[in-house]
C-alpha cells in the first residue's frame, strides 16, 4: 500500500469578518475535501507543539515525523538543499530576500517590489561566487525576490543574528555573533563583508538602473536570514520503509524533504505561487507512485493569500486547489491512502502564523472512520483520530498501510 | 477505593467487510460494556506510541504506567517469571514454540501442529535442565506449544537474533550475537549448542516417534525468540500506593504484571485459550479484590480469533466475556472502579498487529462521564478522555480512586 500527503500551506485559519464568521475552509467547503472527510478520519494537528506558531521548514520537519525541538537549527539549509545546492557538514546556509535600502543603509522594501524571477536572476549571476578571507561565500537565486546564500569553509557557526529586520523604515543590521565563539565571530564577519560588496555590486547593476529609472525600488541588498546547518537525521526510509519523494514548488519545501532523503521532483510550472501548475503536480504525484510509496504534495499558494491577508481570494484558491485534486482521487492506484493537512495555521485577516492546530483528514480502505462529514478547523475537532502533534501524523499514516515494524511481541 | 483494569487481548479492530463494515466490537455492542459506556468515561488509547504497532509484552508494561521505550528488553523475560521461573540479575530469558523442522533444518510448522499441553509438557522434561559451558540452560514448558528458556550464569548478554523465522519454508538459523561483545557470542554459543542437541533428544522422543507414526508434525525444535532480561522498574505498589494482582491465564501477562510486583492469581482452567474458565476468572477476580486494591484481569481469546482472522468468532467472543463479566459488575464491592481496554489493535481481517488506537471505558462512582453511549473505536473517539497514551491510563485510574501522591503543594 502508498500513500499521498498533501500539505496546503498555511491552511489552517480563524473566523473571518469576510466570511460572515467563517473560516476560509468552511466558507469553501470543497466537495472533494468534505466527500474525504465523510468517507476517511479527521483529526486536529498541533503540528510543533499546542499554542506555539511554527514556521513551514520545523512545521515540514515535524510532518515528516522529525521533532524540530531535537533537529531544527535554521531555515537556511532547507532552503539552500531544495534549491540544488549541495550541503557538507560544516557549511553555514542563509535564506535571504533581495530587498530595497536607501543610501543610509535604511529598508525601504523586504522585496525589492516584488523582482520579477527573471531580473533577480540577472543580478544573482553578477555576485553568485564570491571568496571572504579564506571562506567560499556561494549565493543562488531561487524564486521571485528569494535566494540563499552558503558559507563553506573550515571554523563557522549558524550562531549568526538575522540581517533581514522583518520591517522597514529601520537600518539594515550587519550579522552579529550569538555567542562567544571564534567561530559564531568569524562566520559574521565574512558574511558583513559579502553583504557590503553585494551591496555596491548590485546598486550599479544595469537591472538596478533600469529599475530606479522606471520609479521601481532597486535590488540592492541581500537581507539574510535564518542561518542553520544541514541536520542530521535518520533517512525516512530508514524510519517507514517507505521510498518517498516530493512534488513542490518551493525550494523550502523541496529541501527539508531532500534533508530526510525524499527524491525532489522537478515539476514545470510548479512555482510555489498563485499561479503554480496544479494540473502538473497532480501528473507528477499519480507518475511517481508508480515507483515510490510515498509522496509528499505541497501547495503553498494558501499561504501566500493568507500572509497577504486576502480570506477571499483564499477561499477560491482552495476550491481551485480541491477541483484539481479531483483527478488526482479518481486516478489514485488501488489502496493508495491520503491524508491532508496544512503546516500550520495562518489566520488570513492577522497575515502571520498563529499556533492554533490545523485540520488533518485521513482517507483510505484501512481507516476507520468517524463522525465527521466536513473538513474544516471546526469540524474537525470532534474527529477520530482526536488532537495529535505533528511528530505522531506520519507514524499514524505509515501505520494504516502496514510500513510499521511491531515494536514488542 | 479500588479498581480493576480488564484487557482484552488484540481488542482494537477496524472495518471488517465479514461485519458489513463494522467492527468486531460495533457488531457485537454488548450490552455490558455499552452500559459502562454510558455510566462512564471513554476514550481512545495509543498504547505505546501514535501509529505504532506494539506487542502484548510492550502494551500490558505501558498499560501498567511503565514506559516500555524506557524498560523493554524482550519477551523473554516476561514469559519465564509468568511460567514461575524465578529470574535473577544477569539471567537471560527467551520466549520459545516447539516447532517442526525436516532432516535439512527446514521449518515445517511454527506450531508443531499446534501440539496439545499435555504432549508438549511430557517432552519438556526430557530436555528441562541442562548445561553448556558452565552456563546452566533451564527449558520449561508453557501452554500448548509454548515454552521459554533461561541461560544462567555469568557474562551473558540478551542481544543475540531470533531463532524462529517466523515462516515456514525456509533453513531455521541458529542465534547470532547481534553486537561485538563478548557476552553476546558466548550466548549464541551456549544456546546454539543447546538447539542441537535438544533437536536430537526430542526426534526420537516416544511422543515424537508416535506423533510421526499418526502422521501429525513431531515437535522436535525449540524455536526462541524475544530474548531479554528482566527489567528494573519501580513497583506498582511504589508508583500507585496499590496492592496489585493479576488474574491471566498466559504467562506472559503473568510475567509483565510479576516483574511490577503484583501477585500472580492461579485460577483453574484460565487457559490463555478460546476455552478459558470466564467464570472462574470472575470468581477469582472477586475473591481477590478482598485483600487488593487493584486486579488486572485479562482475557486472551479476542486476539488468538484475530490472529487467526476470524471476525464472527471475535463477535462471539466479545459477547461471551461481556456476558460472564456481567456477574463481576453485579457482585463488585463498593466504589470499585472498572477499567477495560485492549493492549493493541489486531484487525482481524488483516490478522497482525496494528498500531490503531484501543477503545477504553472508565467506570465508577468518581468518573465525571462523558456523552458517549456505546463501546467501540468510533464512539470513543468522541469520549471524554480523548486521546490518550497507554502510559496513562494506570495514573487516571489511580486518581479516580484516590490513590495519587500529590505533586506539589
Amino acid at each position: 500500500m502508498k500513500a499521498v500527503l498533501i500539505v496546503l500551506d498555511g491552511l489552517g485559519d480563524r473566523r473571518c469578518k469576510a466570511l460572515n464568521g467563517l473560516t476560509p475552509l468552511q466558507a469553501a467547503s470543497p466537495t472533494l475535501l468534505d466527500r474525504l472527510a465523510a468517507e476517511g478520519e479527521t483529526g486536529l494537528v498541533d503540528v510543533v507543539s499546542p499554542g506555539v506558531p511554527n514556521g513551514s521548514d520545523t512545521g515540514h520537519l515535524a510532518l515528516l515525523g522529525y521533532d524540530p525541538y531535537k533537529y531544527y537549527t535554521g531555515r537556511g539549509p532547507f532552503e539552500a538543499l531544495g534549491a540544488g545546492i549541495e550541503l557538507s557538514p560544516g557549511d553555514v546556509a542563509l535564506r535571504c530576500n533581495f530587498g530595497t535600502v536607501d543610501h543610509s543603509y535604511v529598508l525601504i522594501d523586504r522585496r525589492a517590489g516584488r523582482i520579477s524571477s527573471e531580473e533577480a536572476e540577472e543580478l544573482a549571476s553578477s555576485i553568485s561566487e564570491n571568496e571572504v578571507e579564506g571562506v567560499k561565500v556561494i549565493f543562488k537565486h531561487t524564486v521571485e525576490h528569494r535566494g540563499v546564500v552558503v558559507l563553506r569553509g573550515g571554523g563557522l557557526s549558524y550562531r549568526i543574528s538575522n540581517v533581514d529586520p522583518h520591517a522597514t523604515g529601520t537600518v539594515v543590521s550587519m550579522p552579529k555573533p550569538l555567542d562567544g565563539s571564534r567561530e559564531a565571530r568569524l562566520t559574521a564577519e565574512v558574511l558583513t563583508r559579502f553583504l557590503t560588496e553585494a551591496n555596491k555590486k548590485l546598486a550599479s547593476h544595469p537591472v538596478n538602473v533600469r529599475r530606479v529609472q522606471k520609479g521601481l525600488p532597486p535590488a540592492n541588498f541581500i537581507l539574510t536570514r535564518g542561518a542553520g546547518v544541514k541536520p542530521e537525521i535518520p533517512s525516512f526510509e530508514s524510519k517507514y520503509g517507505l521510498r518517498g519523494a516530493v512534488v513542490a514548488g518551493g525550494a523550502l519545501y523541496k529541501g527539508v524533504c531532500k534533508a530526510a532523503g525524499l527524491d525532489v521532483i522537478e515539476v514545470e510550472g510548479a512555482t510555489g505561487t498563485v499561479n503554480t501548475n496544479l494540473g502538473g503536480k497532480v501528473d507528477a504525484t499519480l507518475e511517481q507512485l508508480k515507483s515510490h510509496d510515498f509522496i509528499l504534495l505541497h501547495v503553498k499558494a494558501t499561504d501566500t493569500l493568507s500572509h497577504d491577508k486576502k480570506p477571499v481570494e483564499k477561499v477560491n484558491m482552495i476550491r481551485k486547489v480541491a477541483q484539481a485534486f479531483e483527478r488526482l482521487y479518481k486516478e489514485l492506484p488501488p489502496n493508495t491512502h491520503l491524508a491532508l493537512t496544512g503546516d500550520h495555521t495562518t489566520p488570513s485577516e492577522i497575515g502571520d502564523h498563529r499556533g492554533d492546530p490545523v485540520p488533518l483528514l485521513i482517507w483510505g480502505p484501512e481507516v476507520r472512520g468517524d463522525s465527521v462529514s466536513m473538513f474544516n478547523e471546526i469540524a474537525c475537532s470532534r474527529g477520530g483520530l482526536g488532537r495529535i502533534r505533528g511528530v505522531d501524523v506520519m507514524p499514524i499514516l505509515a501505520n494504516y498501510i502496514g510500513a510499521l515494524e511491531m515494536f514488542g511481541e
